[in-house]
């Protein structure tokens, strides 16, 4: 099955499975609203692909390990775009969540989402019991403290901010999990793995930084002129646009040839190449 | 090992692991601020109580499984306690999270030990594959939608409230899910550990509702008033303070008489017993 159409069915079937006539209705739509439609998807997609590199020899399990990712992922966007955060009024072309169901259920919404990520891939794994812990190692890994999402959100807090940890937990974590989680749902627990997703997500976040810089908000869905405004660090400010480019090529292509020894080496390769591409905003996207 | 002893290691254990130098220093205070200096840790003293009546064969499963649902409960605490809800000043005698590290820390801060809850539990379960998802499952379905904390706090936001789901989900869920978190640590999975829980659950908040009305907010350490500032339901309001506690009485009486068999049930009768008297305030604790 096409991966596109394995995410979106691993994230239906955890969403509507807290979706009972007993639950409360606001929460539930906003749930939804958070999750759905879809935006790029990248992290599930890197964590389905480096599966597929690996042998992917439990489909279900590597499907619910992407949703997973992606669950967490939408969590830290709900609470990033949160008035005490951002106050980002919207977010994948719509009004973000607080904006649309108010502060509370968008608190809530991301709670929920961290919950539904842990137990969906708790209720895949009934079959795989040796694979569970490791996963669960791997998402809290990437989401939590001391390294994780939270940590990384948490360095905007600091007055001495550690640059490095606080790239690498912001953006990096999650990539580094979702191609650790689509290797070890596979059965594969190279540490090398996490270098790879740190790799790509050090090549995402110039390609994000550019983005803040040039891109439409129209056409990305959220508003631009954030890293300034929040007095964030931007690699296209600092090396412009030509310079963050190469330098976002070069990153990917250092990425590309850390791929550890699996049976779709290649495979992988060519999905890496074709992502690139993807995500940044059109005009860019040849010169990339 | 006596259980207060237990129960405090567990969450040392859990809150150290994200406290090394690479994590930011703030997000790391406000969670240790958040979990210690104890509360009356009820919770967690259920599921090992639980966990202790059914043979208790795997201790330090059993001990991570209580930490994961007290530090569950201190996650909830903290959000709950937000200017979006109930804009609580203290806490357990002390400033609340918000008021002491900001909302921002306070966001983060709940996010973080959500994610420690199953991160530290799945640590543990290293020599317990075969029980892992079972736990994470029952964790889940205690704090996430359609029927767990989050589902309870949400139905706050509703119009047309569903008052018995809201009061199952609002408190009982987390008791629910503490008596069968330690009945499925020892390996006992029998459903009616879920209703021996709601039935401790629905006596707590009869306890809770009377502190509400009648304690000295100091010596509880927060605020009382809280239910009618917020026009919540209140069991010592409609029942009057005598008829509460003969309420409360019946209900711990029940809860006693739905024990499941069990190798240790007269030492988790006498518990349950003695939990009783610890949770009103002084003056009314002979009478209860």
């Amino acid at each position: 099955m096409d991966i596109k159409l394995r995410i979106e069915e691993a994230l239906e079937e955890a969403v509507s499975a807290g979706e009972t006539p007993s639950a409360p209705a606001g929460l539930s739509a906003a749930i939804r609203y958070a999750v759905f439609p879809a935006g790029h998807r990248i992290r599930p997609r890197i964590a389905l692909g480096v599966a597929r590199a690996c042998g992917d020899d439990r489909p279900g399990l590597s499907a619910a390990a992407a949703a997973s990712i992606e669950l967490l992922h939408c969590a830290s966007l709900v609470h990033d775009d949160l008035p005490a955060f951002d106050d980002a009024s919207t977010r994948r072309g719509k009004p973000s969540v607080h904006r649309a169901f108010g502060e509370p259920l968008a608190v809530l919404t991301g709670d929920a989402l961290i919950v539904m990520a842990f137990e969906s891939l708790a209720r895949q794994a009934a079959d795989s019991p040796d694979r569970l812990a490791t996963l669960i190692a791997t998402l809290g890994r990437a989401v939590g403290t001391p390294s994780g999402i939270c940590a990384g959100q948490a360095w905007e807090c600091e007055s001495n901010v550690d640059l490095s940890a606080y790239q690498r937990a912001k953006t990096g974590a999650l990539f580094a999990g979702a191609a650790a989680a689509g290797a070890g749902a596979a059965g594969h627990n190279d540490p090398a793995w996490l270098e790879f997703g740190v790799g790509l997500g050090e090549a995402y976040q110039v390609a994000d930084d550019i983005c803040d810089l040039t891109a439409d908000p129209e056409q990305i869905g959220k508003p631009t002129g954030q890293d300034q405004a929040h007095a964030r660090p931007n690699a296209a400010q600092t090396l412009g646009i030509d310079g963050a480019k190469k330098w976002m090529a070069e990153l990917v292509q250092r990425t590309i040839d850390s791929i550890p020894d699996c049976p779709g080496r290649d495979g992988l390769r060519s999905m890496v190449l074709a992502e690139g591409g993807k995500i940044l905003p059109k005009g860019l996207v040849r010169a990339a």
